[in-house]
């Protein structure tokens, strides 16, 4: 990028010098030129952004389903970073040494914010023949420079790798967090907690580990340069998973719901584990880089920060979450849906600065508050509003999703800090195999003892395959590049998530069929653009067209009648206890929070029924009545039924019940969930 | 805003220096430290929004009139700036002066762009024991200090406005543009175009021209730094009008559609005239500031500038927006909704790039995209991307004219860069009031020679007291404040802006009623979120109650009946060809642009009727072919009437058909547009 730009930026400067008669009108220009070059950045991005888009169009037109959006926004922009890379040459960011001017009185450790430079001073600069007037100019601090003896200064001309993290991913985790919103998330909830959590500290343990192995045999100048911080650094990186072109494919032959959930649910997830540990790595290796051994201390430190750092970035989400829902239940603002919707998205937005200014984790709270958005606020918006925010986080994820695919193909030829070490890149291929292997199938089998029905094997090759790696992996390794380490990491993390997202996603089609795994019928080609929705779980489709117990489902090959192996009845019977009745202590808590939440929260948070004052104890019925709107008593059942999206929680009704509770409470309960 | 900022940055900064071990760490944690100020900032921009949009809700819900969201962001603005301005005083920033290295070479006569710092070389520093490692750090160029001995350096802690014009108002002036598709903007074109266009300048001249008297006459010091040129840029930036909350007003109260045609109409355009024309006498200033006298060439120069910037940025924004219409007409991009919004967004965001890179007026530019858009590529649109993007643009303005309002009200009391001088500011607020009435009353009166039937008086009084201050001339304000009178001009403009929204836009309920201006039923509540649909016109409100000829208005003091003045009737009469049958040369042109449009352009770039091969000449008729859709030809006449949603075009249909094609073609149109 820059080396184009300035190629292109030199010529418009040149003119604009030749014009000027000072030097006033000669920065004028300058300024003006700046501008243009950041506005024809933006403006080479939305172009390929406008070309992705049409592309998909003619793709999805023409029923192409071996490259996803997302991988067409990578071809381009590495066909076009390639042609920016060898179409210019020139660089035209001047710079100069500096010393302090000698009667200097300064007394802090760190380099000064600002430096002021009076110009031209007793330099000689070469203006003609019109004396150049001195005047003071003012610079701002942008960093170290760690290779001095390097002409070129190359912090320009490519983005701030923290736009990645204040603008472009919040969007796209929002909406993951915001289209959580199904049951089978829930139902499938042990399972990919397991996976996300303990899956990809595992994951980032073992590429960490594997990777710290590679490093030592490799007869290179990088091996010295890294130490197992580093390597457990690039494991926590590569881990988080971005199935976005599986996922679509799923979505439009209308895969296995449950497994759809896991994956997404997963992907989700692991983003924001990744995330935070990542940062606790970092903190680690801050305070205890000395020696590179290991101290337990530190060590102590890292994992309490990864907790607390995580708990507490999802606590705010969570709770600016639940207070937008009490303002949306409390107020009549739904009867104004732009009030609303603004509303709803100062609070979002709200949420991930709070965070930031708490120095936690936006990203993670701004997940979190998806999550309740979805689960609470969204039962208390107009219509109107539900339809705008949905469309809106949908459309940001879109542009967001594919600006960021299409900047890492540019970066890949103009970022100026990548570093090509081919063992290197082999070996981050192999271990981040092998660290997605150790995520799935060890943890399957546990997960497997104590989960009926179990995961099928060809679900677990599919969970494997779907490893790809995306939007997370790329802003994390572009966030430092200031060592030789550090940039090897950034290339082999570019290629790993080019070659799994144009490859792997390409193949996932073959994939589904090679592990025959059942695709619903897949003609209905409208809801390929709207990826996370309607997709109905294979018991739903089988009741919607009435033929229990058996159903036409199309393999991604050809089509086939088969009968499903699990439950294939109506939603309401009790095969579905089966799908994830799962036993032991893990269902138990399990139906204690599906308690909890529609007991206590929902009534509380939305206006879904039974009102606080039939669920609170008697002692609370006061501050309950204070906390129960008209709506909630008066409603009929059945018309709440209607404007309840969120009905479909986690748990079965039969479940919902703990038998604690009296027995004429769970009457109540009865009644009021007597529909499902 | 940076000093209560500094203040909770010094401490957050003690702390964070205090546990660090050296450079590296304190520099990292003085980054984080930044980053959660920015954030910090952004926070209170966001909780004050939130705040607005909780109040704001509770004035609609009481039905309070006498102040709007925009008047609420002002204040509260205002009162978080004063809380910010006296609870606190530090400031951070740390800065020293430094020269070239000794050896340095360099050959250009502008400041280079970066300083390269030794840091702490040779230089005292207080760090406690350890030694500080020398490193060199990159700072990049700022600006100019203009008040050296000033020791606060106040580059930072307020937003660069040039965020205004990339970011805040492009999302506001594409949204005026794409709601402009109403007939009675056509309608009324002449009287718009001409308040706009000659109006602004007019007033920019006599408010430059007063300013510059009373500036003469002034015992300041600050007679002597004003040159003609700066009070006529204040003129040119204080001329755009805003009048948000007498529209809000208006459209509650179901104002007359041609007086809130004519009142939002001018707004829109007079704000891209005076951001061009304030370029112009920038670019004048630049190029023959040495002696501030009158040069003829250079004012023809501006002249130029003026004509060619705003007709170039005009063609930009129309060609992107025809492109548009194209793309969605020849593709089936609809069929997939979220595709189709990405490059509407896309598209509409490009034309605004392309302008910027051309060095001409992204505003601009993105206001006729806007105004294209609606009129062709709308048409195209599916209904799914019709709402969304509506209503995406429409949270887009509301959170964007919020913001800008918000932080004219903060920035009254944290900008570090006013100058309050009162009797500028007396002089401001009384030549902006003189330059509305030379804009409105001579003009209306010149108009009403050509029109039948006139702009009444108590319209004409409405228009000029419609003439509130907003978002364009508070930006432009804020863009250059540099000298002492650019200073003196910020606080004017500010002081203006937030006068006239919070008084003007409250009394705009009395002025309606004072001015017996008749007002429709205002019982429908549900249509104030959204303030530029549902406005009726009061020949359409009569049509519908099916009462001709008379009707039961509202003044807005009481409930009366009376008849109107204009002809009451329903659409298709001739009382509409008296509404605005101008006579003479106006009427014949925009019959022909009408003609043009209804034959050529909307055929071409929409779905419309009657298809190019019936109105081209024979031997374009190939390539009218390959234009026409199979749903031009196939689509019946009615069915068309109502996916056409732009057929409320200007032009009445007896007027559409020109006499100089041949009687053929004109019955083919005429047959296509029988319906209306």
């Amino acid at each position: 990028m820059n080396l184009f730009l300035s190629s292109v930026s030199f010529i418009l400067y040149l003119v604009a010098v030749c014009q000027a008669s000072g030097t006033d009108i000669a920065l004028d220009a300058k300024a003006t030129l700046l501008h243009r070059i950041d506005s024809l950045n933006l403006l080479i991005y939305t172009c390929l952004l406008t070309l992705t888009v049409l592309t998909i169009w003619v793709f999805k037109h023409r029923r192409v389903s071996w490259l996803h959006e997302t991988g067409l926004a990578v071809i381009y922009g590495l066909i076009v970073g390639a042609i920016i890379r060898y179409a210019g040459s020139t660089n035209q960011v001047t710079y100069i040494n500096v010393h302090p001017a000698p009667e200097t009185k300064y007394n802090l450790s760190v380099p000064p914010d600002m430096l002021r430079l009076h110009f031209p001073d007793k330099m000689q600069v070469s203006s003609g023949d019109a004396p150049v007037p001195n005047k003071t100019y003012a610079y701002s601090f942008r960093g170290e420079i760690v290779n001095v003896e390097q002409n070129e200064i190359d912090l320009k001309a490519t983005f701030d790798p923290e736009i990645f993290f204040n603008i472009i991913l919040p969007p796209i985790i929002f909406h993951a967090g915001y289209c959580l919103k199904r049951k089978y998330f829930f139902r499938n909830l042990g399972a990919i907690l397991t996976f996300a959590m303990v899956g990809t500290a595992l994951s980032a343990l073992v590429i960490g580990a594997l990777m710290y192995g590679c490093v030592q045999l490799m007869p290179e100048s990088l091996a010295t340069s890294f130490t197992f911080l580093d390597t457990l650094y690039f494991g926590a990186l590569i881990s988080p998973t971005d199935p976005l072109t599986v996922l679509a494919i799923f979505s439009q032959l209308k895969v296995d719901v449950n497994l759809y959930a896991m994956i997404f649910g997963e992907s989700v997830l692991n983003d924001a584990v990744a995330l935070v540990l990542s940062g606790a790595i970092q903190n680690y290796e801050l305070r205890y880089s000395n020696d590179g051994g290991f101290e337990i201390t530190a060590f102590l430190g890292a994992i309490g920060d990864f907790i607390g750092i995580f708990s507490l970035s999802l606590l705010v989400g969570a709770l600016i979450g639940c207070l937008t829902a009490l303002m949306t239940k409390f107020t009549h603002v739904r009867e104004w849906p732009l009030l609303e919707s603004a509303l709803f998205v100062l609070t979002s937005y709200a949420a991930f600065l709070i965070a930031e200014v708490c120095e936690l984790t936006g990203v993670v709270a701004v997940l979190f508050c998806g999550i309740c958005q979805a689960h609470y606020t969204y039962n208390n918006l107009s219509s109107d509003s539900r339809n705008r925010t949905k469309q809106l986080f949908e459309l940001l994820n879109f542009l967001a999703e594919n600006f960021i695919f299409t900047y890492i193909g540019v970066s890949m030829f103009t970022f100026p800090k990548h570093h090509f070490d081919p063992w290197f890149i082999i070996a981050g291929f192999v271990t981040s195999t092998l660290g997605r292997a150790v995520n799935i199938y060890p943890l399957s089998f546990l997960l497997n003892l104590g989960r009926n029905p179990p995961i099928p094997m060809n679900f677990q090759h599919m969970l494997f395959f779907s490893g790809l790696r995306g939007a997370m992996s790329f802003a994390l390794a572009i966030r430092n590049t200031v060592s030789e380490a550090r940039q090897a990491m950034l290339t082999t993390t570019s290629l790993i998530v080019i070659a799994t997202v144009v490859l792997q996603g390409g193949a996932a089609t073959h994939a589904l069929a090679y592990l025959r795994i059942p695709t619903g019928e897949g003609g209905n080609d409208e809801s390929d653009a709207l990826p996370y929705r309607d997709v109905r779980s294979l018991y739903q489709a089988t009741d919607v067209a009435g033929s229990r117990g058996r159903m036409v489902v199309k393999w991604a090959n050809g089509a086939k009648e088969v009968i499903m192996p699990w439950g294939l009845n109506g939603i309401e019977d009790t095969p579905r206890d089966r799908g994830d009745g799962v036993s032991g202590q893990k269902a138990r808590l399990a139906r204690l929070w599906g308690a909890v939440d529609s007991k206590l929260l929902k009534p509380l948070l939305t206006h879904a029924r039974p009102p606080l004052t039939e669920t609170l104890p008697a002692f609370l019925r006061p501050l309950a009545r204070v906390l129960t709107t008209t709506h909630q008593y008066t409603q009929g059942d059945n018309s709440l039924r209607r404007t309840d999206s969120d009905s479909d929680l986690c748990i079965d009704d039969q479940h919902a019940v703990p038998t604690s509770i009296d027995p004429q409470l769970s009457i109540n309960v009865r009644n009021g969930y007597g529909h499902v």
